[in-house]
């Protein structure tokens, strides 16, 4: 990657507000890439800010929204739930030609929240970078997260389209591969790749963990054979998936509806003892599989018999 | 392990039955960690013979499953579906005192397929690692993969003592956590910690499948915010899942509806805006995270963020 941070920025200054695993991230990632010449950072929480200025990953660190309003890109990564309130505030301090983008899992509620706050003239264009991990806050964050990740992005109609090119420069430059689509269809796509997902895998542990004929400490200890992948989603931040649940509800229950009808013939094949139909249905499910890794989107690593790692850096909390 | 390396073999001759993952891992670490002076090798693929000879795993590998009967411990390592019919046609050539085991996924309904065809003498001691990965064949397997896995035995009550303890040696010199329950216990334990997940993940990605206003190369693309966990585990063996998910149906089924119930109550947190029950639930599921983490279950590195690694050294199929 030596010859693309010698390239000229992409940006001259870029603000992010919200410094944890995905903002911090994109902090990173603009240094180690050269994607801006200054980096603003705001957060809401002053012990955020003291651990960004303490960690170097930006410019400047302002202890006021306003103050990251003049940046020529600013991106939202805070929670979901309040990208409207912080729009309201920000709103009125942007300039006109100003690029103003998001990084939240969900966007048609985004863009519903944020869009009538903005003063005309300023380029709206969410974004969902198609990456992460279960961890948050500022010390979560690494400059390659986002390589060879996805970054989907829905601007708004109305959206210049040099503004959309640099955005989509911005994150090539972070390692991302860009596509664009409505804001609709992302929540679409995304309830069924990513929130049905956490959404079951919520409720098998819970599910487990409420069992009285298995002990919890059961559970934990023969956790290797399957129920531990489920855990490490459910460990994913509260605050973040309470939020993409309640402003992605449409399509997650649209999904979970499909999910709930297979369930139950699956179920049936069960009951009747229908060998033949769960071995056509667990081979099917294989090829899917076998196409994620050979598009670079998993590793082929064998992972349940992954080597218990006591000694694993800490990785956030 | 060097010095478990060098203390004395626990049985004189070892045979195994199906050279698969978890029979061609018990043959390397028989020798990794010496817990046999001989490995005597059957399987019914030629092919697998073959390979087995080449890998150079087994001391003799056998064409009739006779020849393996005379060793002091045989252990089944063939698809649960198969153990019956495997047991009688060895049952005959076993003697008094042998220990006879396996590895099978679910215990009672092997049990009562195996145990039938067992002469008087012959010491029935049925045991389950808790270890795989979502490979087959003789390749997939290596000598570390019970390395601080736990094994559950399920011994018959006419059982000896004394060929309990030898085989509870034999799982610890392999590197394995011994625990001992009973067949019904186990195949509830299992039903919630392997089956249920199992069956979820195949469900879900069967779903994802189908979809027709999500494209299966969108599915592909954006699978790594969740997915494409579900798709590793969803992977796995489908004729030893078919046979599983046979012969454990009453757990399978009686946690599926527990499942089922959870998910109607967390639907409706959803549908009517409930952001505090959804947030209470996140934070619960957490907790047993960190207990699986600490128990040395799993690994604490972030996980969705993983490399993609297109160079990982195959494994398997
Ligand atoms: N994590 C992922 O896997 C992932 C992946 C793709 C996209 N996203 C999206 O990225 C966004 C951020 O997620 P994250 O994982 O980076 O979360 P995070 O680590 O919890 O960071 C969010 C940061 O925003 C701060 N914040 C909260 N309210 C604020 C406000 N009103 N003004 C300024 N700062 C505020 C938080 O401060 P406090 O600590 O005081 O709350 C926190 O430092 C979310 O919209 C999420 O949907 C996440
Ligand atoms: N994989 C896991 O994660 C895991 C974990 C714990 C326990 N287990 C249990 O371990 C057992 C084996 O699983 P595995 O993953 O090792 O499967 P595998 O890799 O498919 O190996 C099974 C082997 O048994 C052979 N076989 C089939 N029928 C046979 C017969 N009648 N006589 C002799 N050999 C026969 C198969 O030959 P072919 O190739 O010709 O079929 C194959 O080589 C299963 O009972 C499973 O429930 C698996």
């Amino acid at each position: 990657m030596a010859e693309e941070g010698a390239s000229a920025p992409i940006f001259d200054s870029v603000a992010l507000i919200g410094l944890g695993l995905i903002g911090s991230s994109i902090a990173r990632g603009i240094r180690a890439y050269g994607a801006a010449r200054r980096i603003i950072a705001f957060d809401s929480s002053q012990e955020v800010r003291a651990r960004v200025s303490a960690l170097g990953i930006a410019d400047d660190v302002v202890e006021a929204l306003a103050a990251a309003a003049r940046a020529d890109l600013v991106i939202l990564c805070v929670p979901v739930g309040v990208c409207g309130e912080v729009a309201r505030a920000l709103g009125p301090h942007l300039s006109p030609g100003a690029v103003l983008s998001d990084v939240g899992s969900v966007k048609a509620a985004v863009i519903a929240q944020v869009a009538p706050h903005l003063p005309p003239g300023v380029q709206f264009i969410p974004a969902h970078p198609i990456a992460g991990t279960e961890y948050s806050g500022p010390d979560a964050g690494f400059a390659t997260l986002f390589q060879n990740r996805w970054c989907i992005l829905t601007p708004q109609p109305q959206v210049d389209a040099a503004a959309a090119a640099k955005l989509t420069a911005f994150w090539t430059r972070l390692g991302a591969n860009v596509e664009t689509m409505s804001a609709a269809h992302h929540d679409l796509v995304l309830a069924v790749t990513s929130h049905l997902p956490h959404l079951i895998a919520y409720n098998i542990v819970g599910t487990a963990a409420d069992l009285e004929e298995v002990t919890q400490s059961e559970v934990i200890k023969f956790s290797a054979s399957g129920f531990r992948d489920f855990t490490r989603i459910a460990a994913s931040d509260p605050t973040m998936w309470r939020d993409i649940f309640l402003n992605n509800k449409e399509a997650v229950l649209e999904m979970l509806g499909r999910f709930d009808e297979d369930l139950t013939a699956l179920r049936r094949m069960i009951r009747c003892g229908d060998g033949d139909g769960l071995f056509a249905l667990f081979t099917r499910t294989r090829a899917i599989r076998r196409s994620i890794v050979a598009q670079g989107q998993d590793t082929a690593a064998p992972d349940f018999g992954r080597a218990a790692a006591k000694n694993d850096p800490p990785a956030g909390r």
